[in-house]
């Protein structure tokens, strides 16, 4: 099945746009779970048992696991295979090199660790795009149009922005086997729509909302129904006691139903 | 001691600007090696005791390294230690993410594997470069202008191309702690003189010699000697033989003798 032809029915399935950042700090989790063998895995287990019902997506954030060295990046594999089949496995590693390289990225993102989607930056342009493409039943989220303040330093300069040529540049890569979609940051209310007029048949992954204040409903608004919205700290964080995967649930209901209120509206 | 000081006393003590690229490929090194208990780690060590003395870095690919999984990465962090320490470890691993995510990068790559200087992709801005650049006494070369045809995709685009400001924030950003540095591909010629006049004082990472088809006469003209010319493919696979690093070495004489021959015209 294509990839996001699966991003689809897991939305469908879950009635939820909501995808789970699992942005897992050691310092950050319950204090309790560090006397398991894996803390992290342990955690991770247990906000995925917890939320798989009621998502679409998990979001693993490569650097979060990297920092933890080798024992990190196993916990990043194990994570993965706790993701129900039915459930998006997004790996946000944000990679992109020229072509040879950028081959063995995609080989360690959809064939070593077996992710579905990959975060890719386009910076290098199209021939360092290209070897991630090729893996026809993978995806990509194209880095489009960040959430973070440096948005404007590069992305959003000038009187041709980048991020609109990147948004075209995509519309054409996902023609071959539609599998590429864009990252866009719910911050940036303002050329939402622009994008959306640009790649209308284009995917998005939606970081943003939650710590850094991005807009739902101009999410939705502008980007319709065929997204998912990113939420890290504010669900996998929601409690540090014992029963933190069930207010991470809750949380992660809240954003759930935060969203499908202004679905009823498109 | 600061990284770029670091960087200019290993250029002088070798007299060499080359930097040997470990784009280390199971696939391509010699089979005799096959037998060994880690092949690719048997080759890097062999290569980097061949050419330690006429080099002045190594800059290992982290792609080339995740696509062999944990054991991959284990070999990374292996090879970097295998790098005297008078002698510039480059991580080729273009990072880049916001704050907090790039932060974890950073740790990965200065804390957890020890690399002097890691190359940043700058698409998401300041904010995501900035976590790399706190770490004083290491450095960053940031991703100004590649050496692949995609680089006129973005970087080289409009009438204001985005390389060109790179080259400018990151003169700033060089300005709190002098560790920050660019990459500039040797296939660039025409822009070389741009990036050297908006950041005089930025040392380089230059790729592109080689199997890409950049000019030494040119990096040297316009880039000066404050620089290290990345060469993978040419010395590494010179010999599939027994005698592969004595051949390696010979590659990198050649090349370290061409450059030279350059420095004399400046």
């Amino acid at each position: 099945m294509k990839v996001f032809e699966k991003f689809r029915l897991a939305i469908k399935k879950s009635d939820s746009l909501v995808c789970v950042g699992l942005d897992t700090d050691i310092k950050k989790i319950p204090q309790f779970l560090l006397k398991e063998k894996n803390p992290m895995l342990a955690f991770n287990k247990r906000i995925i048992d917890a939320t798989s019902d009621i998502v679409s997506a998990y979001k693993l954030n490569s650097a979060f696991y990297e920092s933890q060295g080798l024992a990190g990046i196993e916990t990043l594999m194990e994570t993965r295979k706790c993701i129900p089949s039915d459930v998006i496995a997004i790996c946000d590693a944000k990679r992109g090199d020229i072509g040879n390289t950028s081959k063995m990225y995609a080989k360690s993102a959809f064939e070593i660790m077996g992710f579905d989607i990959l975060t890719v930056n386009p910076y290098l342009g199209t021939d360092a795009v290209a070897p991630f493409l090729e893996y026809e039943d993978k995806g990509v989220f194209i880095l489009c149009l960040t959430s973070n303040p440096g948005a404007y330093d590069f992305e959003i300069y000038g009187k041709e922005p980048i991020f609109k040529r990147v948004a075209s540049f995509a519309n054409e890569w996902n023609k071959k086997y539609g599998n590429c979609g864009l990252v866009v940051g719910a911050t940036m209310s303002d050329f939402l729509s622009d994008i959306k007029g640009i790649a209308p048949e284009l995917p998005w992954l939606v970081p943003g909302v939650g710590a850094q204040g991005g807009s739902v409903e101009d999410v939705i608004k502008y980007g319709g129904e065929n997204l998912v919205i990113n939420s890290s700290r504010n669900i996998i964080y929601a409690s540090s006691e014992e029963n933190f995967a069930e207010k991470a649930r809750e949380e992660a209901l809240k954003l759930k139903d935060e969203i499908n209120r202004h679905r009823k509206n498109i």
